[in-house]
């Protein structure tokens, strides 16, 4: 097995959604941050930030695999010897700074591919075990073991292993003109997909089939420009599960007089657009047609308040005093950024909108704002897609925000 | 918000695919382990743990959670308050052992979920804090963060933290007549799956056009039985990248002449049937015709071996002597187990089949033997998924297993 093969700059080049440039731009701005904060090496799991550093995109992410950010120099991608024989066809790094690590080392209770990745990661020089060093990992990240932890930390003899505090993905939270392009590609498709569930939900169709046209839609794509796989999948609990989010599909079919609460996404690139919607099959009880309408009429409010120079906090407030007027509360957050996503979450893990959050927004931050509101054994929910522009937020989609009664 | 809707046992018994009796018995027999360990309390975080051992199942995973299993007693579950409010449907588990911690706690750098769940475990009784004591969680488990265990870790003074070395997964390598029902069932739709991928791969079309195709089949399931998402989603690595697994798809057409690997799987109630085949548009080069033959006639070798009372190492060897004859090696491993799966993996993370696994395999075990022979800018794959029968393998697809020409 080689790692050239012969046209690997060309193949690279047609996969990846962004120029070189890009991706130095982006390692630059994380190598400002590590340095402010003194930290001599970064290494990095989240595979929504693997992406974002270098374009590496794969499914992967299921075994061990990092890639380690020196505060000065060039970056090393560690990952499983079948996977990095191909990891350049996505990521831009040349075959030398990809490293496999043997495949005897999956999944065995005695050792751990993490005691090769720091023991090649010392050897290379991009990781650095010295009094007064700082390393810093994603301790919070999917995808980070324990194990590759304490395989770290047993390793580091001086340095000292340090939490990042999702160093990278708040270097993500500001969109470039490109990843701009690609979220309103996302949206396009967010709205062809949703429109497709609106249109094929009907009494007496199994969910399941409403499922199998939403991820068909999904993966078509719109105007031409192929989907991407969604970090996570459609969720569209109906009748009194519609009290709970992320209840995923049965095969059981849709009842006349329920409502059903869809969400999903249109992805393109990895860029998410969220979307969710309520349906419901036949006529609307009153009390759900007087949440929606409330809840509608906080979005309005809040969206207004989506503008730079407010803080999350403002926008929180906004929703609950316009909601609190008709006697609602909803004790979650209301949104959070978005951009790149990776099962199973399409959210950045940044900032959130709610009450104990001060971010203050700034131009060309995303966000999903979504409105979940889960009553007993009934619900509502409603959401939308924004970049934030320089007097407010630009809408990702285009699709009624109300309530969707079909007869 | 109501943790208790007037008809949920109904609802909750209706979304269940096992009786509460087998949960019981499979809680019982990690308790027994527990014991021979001398373990005082197990944190178990892996989405397919939970869902073995108490049917919870939602797409709650993304944010901290887990299920705390005691030596003797109940065991109890903690999760996000928006997911406890449903957890009922899916959980066996009455209502005052789900456990719902606070919206404000979620991605957060000063404060995690998991400083309130050791609380309210500690104050339960479900977790105990005394010298002499075992804790183990599981230390190598997707979505069990490190400010996880750090939490934890802080919180206990006197028990020690250990690792569970997947003592949960070990309990699931052998199916249950019910598992094996549901195995089969996800192997119709694997065979119904890969046929339509078979079917709709075709030179000029887009690769995602053939994914859509692809899932659609898998929602839809297969005799009336609706199909559940994949832990993986489908892959199939085209042209010069057919020599790297795991890469995605793109919106790029299929091209005359080049080869297609698929990877996909069937799922019905959380079980895994993967399959892969690869398929030539137009004919094939004589490389891969060679490659394919001796890769199918060692397919047929290990299954021979795939038998109560061989060991997995046996059944690799009998492979590598087949390729062998021909030339061929294989670095990395050619099979592991399977059953529940979520994503991002599909395996059990016990066993593989590799010369430095001496697992005896026994009747109702499952595995997927795939056999990924990826080379320089080409690749072919097969796999077979099964489980072990009294006197050999009971493959759970019928599909043609040689290389697919389409002209």
């Amino acid at each position: 097995m080689s790692q050239t093969p012969p046209d690997a700059a060309l193949s690279g080049l047609r996969s990846r959604p962004f120029p070189e440039q890009e991706y130095l731009d982006r390692l630059r701005a994380v190598q400002v941050r590590m340095a402010e904060r003194q930290l001599s090496s970064l290494i990095i799991a989240d595979p929504a930030n693997l992406y974002y550093l270098t374009g590496y995109n794969a499914w992967s992410f299921y075994m061990p695999q990092c890639l380690i950010v020196p505060v000065e120099g060039d970056c090393h991608l560690f990952t499983r010897t079948m996977d990095a024989a191909g990891a350049h066809y996505t990521a831009f790094l040349p075959v030398d700074r990809i490293h496999g690590y043997p495949d005897y080392l999956v999944n065995r209770p005695d050792t751990h591919p993490f005691d090769w990745i720091v023991d090649r990661a010392l050897e290379i020089g991009v990781l650095v075990d010295e009094p007064g060093a700082y390393v810093a990992a994603e301790l919070d990240a999917h995808f980070f073991s324990v194990r590759s932890y304490l395989a770290i930390q047993s390793a580091l003899k001086m340095s000292a292993l340090v939490d990042s505090t999702e160093l990278v993905n708040w270097v993500r939270v500001r969109k470039s003109p490109l990843e701009r392009e690609k979220l309103h590609t996302a949206g396009k498709i967010a709205q062809r997909v949703m429109e497709t569930a609106l249109q094929e939900l009907e009494p007496g169709r199994r969910q399941c089939d409403v499922v199998a046209e939403i991820q068909h839609a999904q993966a078509l794509g719109a105007h031409k420009l192929g989907g991407d796989y969604p970090a996570i999948v459609p969720m569209l609990p109906t009748g009194e599960t519609a009290g709970t989010p992320h209840l995923t599909w049965s095969d059981l079919p849709l009842q006349r007089g329920e409502a059903t609460t869809i969400e999903l996404a249109g992805v393109f690139h990895r860029y998410h657009a969220p979307l969710a919607r309520t349906v419901v099959l036949g006529k609307a009880p009153r009390k759900l047609i007087e949440c929606a309408d409330a809840t509608n009429e906080g979005m309005a409010a809040l969206l207004e308040q989506m503008r730079p120079g407010n803080r999350t906090c403002d926008v929180h407030r906004e929703f609950a005093q316009t909601i609190g007027r008709y006697g609602l509360t909803k004790e979650s957050r209301i949104g959070y950024s978005i951009g790149i996503g990776y099962p199973p979450d399409w959210g950045e893990r940044t900032m959130s909108v709610r009450p104990e959050d001060e971010t203050v927004i700034e131009e060309d931050m995303a966000f999903h704002v979504i409105l979940g509101m889960w009553m007993d054994g009934w619900g509502y929910e409603t959401s939308e897609s924004m970049l934030i522009g320089p007097d407010g937020p630009d809408l990702l989609t285009n699709v009624p925000r109300g309530l969707t009664a079909k007869e």
